[in-house]
């Protein structure tokens, strides 16, 4: 028995050394690999470290899944996930629900929830991990405390009508939101803002980049007190603070010794009429800089038929976005119709449905191919750069709140219910020079090709590739599954009567 | 007990794989967590688990202090620390002493003593972990051997008069430095330096950013011989050197077989008199760049009272910096005097104490909090995105040769002894936009809010946060808690007389 | 012996963790070293330590070594290794010979080699790690299928006649290619390619820079079946296609359901003759920018002499590599020549062997010196920060289809064989303000030197150190050793004559 252990130590070594040096994803299927390779151990000690592995893998499992977020969503989910599996869910990475929100503030006013960093959920997201998603949610005619942040952010006003206000250089520049506005607000403002309506919630979409630890921010609040918040002065020695601030004590223990309310508080009618009179979308004249905000209902759709409308902003109409390289859209996407295929030259979505229901299909060769043919061709280091391989079909229902990772390259597509309209917002992640290529429709990338290529890349007649490719009018937007059946259905009725 | 033992080896790899994704710096506390939380453990089993992290912990400790610097900082410790103890400095990984410090290079004549890279201390400084910090110390009459390396540098002259060669572009650059001259050395430029002072030793602080292995980087000797420096010449065969400098082996050997007296060697009062007849702070034309050079003491202070000034140098004065998005800034507290508190918005600051002695307060988010308050809200996970949950009090006394780590965001206070001034000077990384946001004194950020935003902000009439964030008139530069007691004191005599 | 046990865990424990914190290349001596620094354990423990060292590291060679390249390289070897034995490769991690390619396609009819991300190799190349390297080879009369990728990618057409096809911002750019073409093709764009020649296979170097995950890319087929490869259009359910596309079912079954022949195929006379009429090196008009490509050999060489000549392609001669900071190079070193020592203060050099055979040497102050003089300096941790303690020669034979990797200020040189010349392509990543650096040759670094630094840098009379780093008139390119030898045995022939 001595014998045999100090190779299972080795054995163990090894799987665990591998394994420390792998990331999360697809741990528990490489760790049974690695027990499966070793050469020297006997069938026994294989199965122990098979069993290791599933503990491994069902204690993290756990850990990842303890975290249940005791908030609804944007608005309860009225039916259960009975058309899509638990395997499929499984395989991906790409969507976020509710559940994967971190609650970070919570008080009776309202709520700030936050993803956790992307490279958290999968390492396919390496390249976004300097970037975080939030969104805030104010109940009417509250006001969220003054506070400043290690991260530029980029807002976007989904619903509701608010006041922020942004002090920067000295100045404080204030303005009244509302839906579809797009800010920027650079690192280290102290910002603060009501909720000024009196009945509808207001959401704001948030992008933030760090400025000092790569994918992580950080809050500060000076006004506060001893607790929720917590003002950053009380970290101060009382000497410090009573020589800076020129004033004894006594009284600085009055203003930062209190236990505060929260961060999301009630606001008085009077307190919001005095913070309410400004222009909306008015100008902010910070250091000369143009704008202060946009707002992306008002640029022209880039894309518009019946089936839908395409808005977008980037750094040609709101030059504050320059340094940061992040665009932003906003589909509508009409009910009945559908969005795609296409993809992003450039740049990786981080898209929110704003409102409505669907689903959205992707292409994608990242993961595991559903026919298993990949298994057989690519080893673990081939993964990285198998070719052709094969593609899985990322499925999932879409409906309000949820947040979709759509990687540039990744071609996809996104279908409306038949009774409501889908609206999807999207922060664009490495926008410069980004193309959204279509793949159906009119000037769709095939269609382009000589006929000899076509010929070639499909085995066919060109002139049989070309009728396919070119069958469709429209652009971008077209008539949705649902619409064609119904439309079928209609004729056929009709045919009948 | 065979039964046992497999579970027990689950655990362990549950801990060890936990620990090797995670960092060093709370690996102790996150093993004996991992130890704890482990459900299926016996009593017998978690003891023996947390020996282990003991162990291990331990273990670790040892190698990391087992480099003791044996040589003096800039000047001896006349006091220990008996204000602050043990438990204050171990949870603060803002603050750089000796023995922190790696010798690089030792000779009778100087030496060169670098930081470890920022992240092995702490993963908090992965935002700038390209970026490296080190310090030459040359005797008087002493040469650098000439050499280059594979990063961009920044060199502040803190004390000292030198003379410094540049080669570029098939050019060589000289000018006489001394203190306060900022210099950008472009990675790959062969420079050296003479201490051409008969007896004041010559300081330089350097801050270096990679262009090859991020945070790495390596020096390349030319000159030298078979050791001590060796050539880099004497890498390459014979066959290739005869042949490349046209000249036979036998005198080649000559050139290269020696062994040399060091890095930082003795130079004879003709050899400096020859290598110093350079202007000031002459012009340096490489390549059509405006400056060779810039001193901060000659620019105006952008903050001054008769509590300090301070001095700043960017892109604006000196083009070289622009491709760095890197800043330098000397601050000058008179004695008895304080800055801030104050943070800045984006840029990190690497701070040198260049001169006298005081203390340091800095509001941090990111250690755990002195309360225990966060652990009682927080998991590991929530830690990244909790929200105002409370800062710890970041604080060390300061004295010459000192470095900090101001992370961007961050409330901070420095405060100088009441007999002699304190010099600190700031390398500031992701300069670009930076802004030094005042958190007391004429024009504090809180005095910029609305009345309402006062009121609700710290729960108390608009007219008291007002009344204390207004009765500060100086502004960036204060008279600190022991110039103020010192005055109370006078006073209260003259009172008494 | 239940005594014994829970020790040896807690020091397989430390090992363990300690290597996982550390990267691939060094474990074994890590591993070892760790079992010595362990104090408390007995002798016994220690060789059990030490075996799983070697257990686990000949199991992790095994694993690297595991994937041999099947298939021919450029040319078959002609000759074994016999002049550089087993130790000097083990300890390069800079050259790239055809068993550390994976094969991305193959098919009879060409194929994709890929180099795995460098920092697989070793940790010193994650300054380059979001680069990827790939040689495709189409023989005569092929056509490789369109597709798209997530990277950018300059190409450069090593050899052969080919013509490529660009599908971007809705439209198609043809134009023919031949040797020395360099072509910067944007991330998402669509490309397919032909071999139009009859005998001559095409070859083709890319240099890869990811826009989604950092070091990987994927390749997107349209054009494309049920299988090889398959189409992402088959990763869409039925009705999705059948609505975007506005085409029945059936018909998109016979498009997408067949089994095509793979990525890169035969293509007919025709079809050749029908895809290759368009201009060579023609203007490519996308959007604007200046040229679509670029030929290497077309510009004015920037040394030349009769021992070789070096031509550029950077950003002032094809606009489009300005984001990408690449820059491209072709060294054609005539046989009995060598280039340098010389090294690039910035840049680092991805290069390939074109053609013609040699060798070559380069200082490196990264790897474990021949002497071990370092091993007695430099702790661990020291080892990142010790300053001038020596330079590994890194040697190698250079053949066709080899790839170096030439790291910023590392001084190298390469030497042609004396019957055949030397010819290396070179991609240069961090390109901007790069500058050569010559060692010897006119205008060498050390003759710029000033005489004082000549003297104490290497310890003789200045005289002597200039007559020796004057003596050669040449720049750049050199006699040779071989030739210089051929000549004195010439000369020696005639004076015996």
């Amino acid at each position: 028995m001595m014998k045999a252990r100090p190779c299972l130590f080795c054995l163990l070594f090894l799987v665990v050394v591998t394994l420390a040096l792998g990331t999360i994803d697809s741990d528990l299927k490489r760790c049974k690999h690695q027990c499966k390779a070793l050469q020297q151990i006997g069938e026994h000690q294989r199965k122990e470290c098979y069993e290791m592995c599933d503990k491994y893998h069902s204690e993290k499992q756990r850990d990842e899944e303890e975290e249940p977020s005791s908030f609804l969503p944007y608005r309860g989910r009225e039916e259960e996930e009975e058309e899509y599996g638990e395997q499929e869910k499984e395989n991906n990475p790409f969507v976020f629900e509710d559940q994967h929100f971190i609650t970070g503030i919570k008080t009776q006013h309202g709520r700030v929830r936050v993803l956790p960093k992307f490279t958290e959920r999968s390492k396919l997201f390496k390249g976004i991990e300097n970037y975080r998603f939030a969104i805030l949610e104010a109940n009417p005619q509250t006001f969220v405390v003054p506070n400043h942040w290690d991260a530029d952010t980029v807002l976007f006003v989904a619903q509701g009508r608010g006041t922020l206000n942004l002090v920067r250089r000295g100045k404080r520049n204030s303005f009244n939101i509302r839906p579809g506005d797009v800010i920027r607000v650079y690192a280290g403002t102290t910002a603060y803002l009501i909720n000024r309506d009196n009945n509808e919630n207001l959401f704001i979409a948030k992008l933030l980049r760090s400025v000092y630890t790569p994918g992580q921010f950080e809050h500060f609040f000076g006004p506060g007190g001893r607790e929720n918040p917590e003002s950053f002065y009380g970290a101060f020695s009382s000497e410090i603070l009573e020589a800076a601030l020129n004033t004894r004590g006594d009284r600085l223990q009055r203003l930062f010794g209190q236990e505060r309310e929260g961060v999301i508080i009630r606001a008085s009618e009077e307190q919001i009429r005095q913070m309410s009179q400004h222009e909306e979308g008015g100008i902010w004249p910070f250091g000369g800089e143009s704008k202060g905000s946009v707002n992306i209902f008002k640029q022209r759709p880039s894309q518009s038929n019946q089936y839908g409308q395409f808005h977008e902003v980037d750094e040609s109409h709101y030059r504050q976005l320059e340094d940061l390289d992040i665009s932003l859209s906003f589909g509508n996407i009409t009910e009945g119709g559908m969005l795609g295929p296409i993809y992003s030259s450039r740049a990786t979505k981080i898209a929110v449905v704003v409102d409505g229901e669907g689903y959205f299909e992707m292409a994608c060769p990242h993961l595991a191919s559903k026919s298993g043919r990949r298994q057989r061709q690519g080893s673990e280091r081939g993964r990285e750069t198998r070719i052709g391989l094969g593609y899985q079909k990322v499925r999932s229902r879409l409906r309000r709140g949820m947040v979709l990772i759509i990687p540039a390259g990744h071609p996809f597509a996104a279908v409306a219910s038949t009774n409501q309209n889908l609206q999807i917002f999207c922060f664009n992640v490495n926008a410069r020079d980004n193309e959204v290529v279509p793949l159906a429709g009119r000037n769709n990338v095939v269609s382009l090709l000589e006929r000899e290529a076509m010929e070639l890349g499909f085995g066919l007649p060109a002139r049989e590739v070309e009728q396919i490719f070119r069958s469709q009018q429209e652009e971008f937007f077209f008539q949705g599954p649902g619409g064609r059946q119904q439309r079928e259905e209609r004729e056929l009725g009709r045919a009948d009567a």
